[in-house]
């Protein structure tokens, strides 16, 4: 057994043991795939877990579902990173007509596609396309807009710091339609509040609402995950999915009408550290 | 740096560094504290987290204040376990007139006393009573009856079996007043979930209600805790806290009525193992 760490701080972390592993180098990150029994196949960037055959679909179904069950009628989605396919997998579960992922490192998603066979044909449906830029240059260029923007980042580090800078809001903003919705993975309410204090705060410059939402990810630090929410659209409530959309989506094994709803109750502790 | 491990299965565990540790051996365990940056000091039973001095907060608060906040008006209450005086110090939040706390191990609460002094003052205020005797002998022994048992006990390996068999399950309801509300801890939602149908099943023999809820607990296994609620008075909503008891609540940091209804919206994955 090969045994992986992941450390979230200097003196914690969590522990996977590995019967095989395979390692790439790509011009951005090493990508590492592990085989295991308990989480599956492990998808590493950089030495930071992205995805577990075990969890995913409980990051993956709260990042998609949020938003396009609270947009009246989405039919144009972007999606900024997420080269591993969870997020597009589900966004295609609605019926939007195109969805956009632009993924700056075209080896992760050639990996994804050797190690998850399965998973490869998102990346092949007739509604997807595929880009691989950086996400805010993507914005700068593009002259398409949005109704969703889902951006599905690797940590705020390295390649993935632009995603998280307002600069690249700014650019969201002009290719968000209206009404529009932008969701991001905000990292760990656990280990990373004072971040997610600073990027609310950063969104609210920009947006008329801003929300936070929680879900519990096994394989991530502490468990446990956030989500922020903004929209400009005083017709749009984040809080309250419509239910034919939902009727619709089959196969999901996480998200409910409930537990999106439930998602927004954040803790006292959180509540405190986001006040306006 | 000394390096703990707790395994939550053969290939799969937290890894947390201690600058010191201090390790007792009682009739019944083997009882360990870490002093750590990340985590505070941690105590470890045979191996296992009890607490943490950064998360057990939220474990504390939802064992104690959904049960107190939902039931009219608790004024005996009885702990089962919670040696390390957590959910006896969220119990004496409430206006209530005596709790007896029934941990089978005094070593526990004297290592407690040493190591967390400004946690030792619960275990002498004047409502409370402190035993030591196994759970269910002291049930099947006592002519007290109570409002509300909660049972907080490790993982149902060695001498903590017992509080998860169905003669346990029998003295509790003996014991409890009507209206009346027993809730026990579940384990890892992520982890357990055949456990926790079990579990469930179980209960509903004995109760007319059984509702699961959860809590993010980052040093438990996979993050990711259940609690189980049980009552047999039709007055009870598990789902409904009474405000005026969140009103003159204090100090509190994870638990809110928001929060509180939250926990109880259960992922796709567990309502179908929890199904009847």
């Amino acid at each position: 057994m090969f045994w992986f760490v992941e450390k979230h701080r200097d003196d914690t972390g969590i522990l996977m043991g590995a019967r095989r592993t395979w390692t790439y180098h790509s011009h951005f990150q090493e990508i590492a795939v592990l085989e295991t029994d308990t989480w599956g196949r492990v998808l590493v960037l950089d030495g930071l877990i992205q995805k577990t055959d075990r969890d995913e679909f409980i990051y993956h179904e709260m990042l998609a579902h949020v938003a396009l069950s609270t947009h009246p009628a989405p039919t144009s989605v972007l999606i900024v990173g997420g080269g591993d396919g969870g997020t597009l997998r589900e966004v295609l579960r609605h019926p939007i007509t195109r969805v956009t992922l632009c993924e700056i490192d075209p080896t992760v998603i050639e990996v994804v596609k050797k190690h998850w066979p399965d998973e490869a044909a998102v990346f092949s449906d007739s509604r997807a396309r595929i880009v691989h830029m950086d996400g805010r240059q993507f914005l700068e260029e593009t002259d398409e807009t949005y109704d969703v923007i889902l951006v599905d980042s690797s940590e705020p580090v390295s390649h993935s710091r632009t995603l998280f800078s307002d600069g690249f809001i700014h650019q969201v903003c002009r290719r968000l339609n209206q009404p529009g919705i932008y969701v991001s993975q905000s990292l760990s309410p656990f280990y990373a509040a004072p971040f997610l204090r600073e990027f609310v705060h950063q969104l609210r410059e920009r947006f008329d609402r801003v929300e936070v939402y929680l879900a519990p990810v096994a394989a991530y630090p502490a468990g446990w995950w956030s989500f922020t929410f903004a929209t400009n659209s005083t017709h749009i409530n984040p809080k309250d999915p419509r239910p034919e959309v939902i009727k619709r989506l089959d196969g999901l094994r996480y998200y409910t009408p409930q537990v999106h709803k439930a998602a927004f109750a954040l803790p006292k502790f959180l509540e405190t550290e986001l006040e306006p």
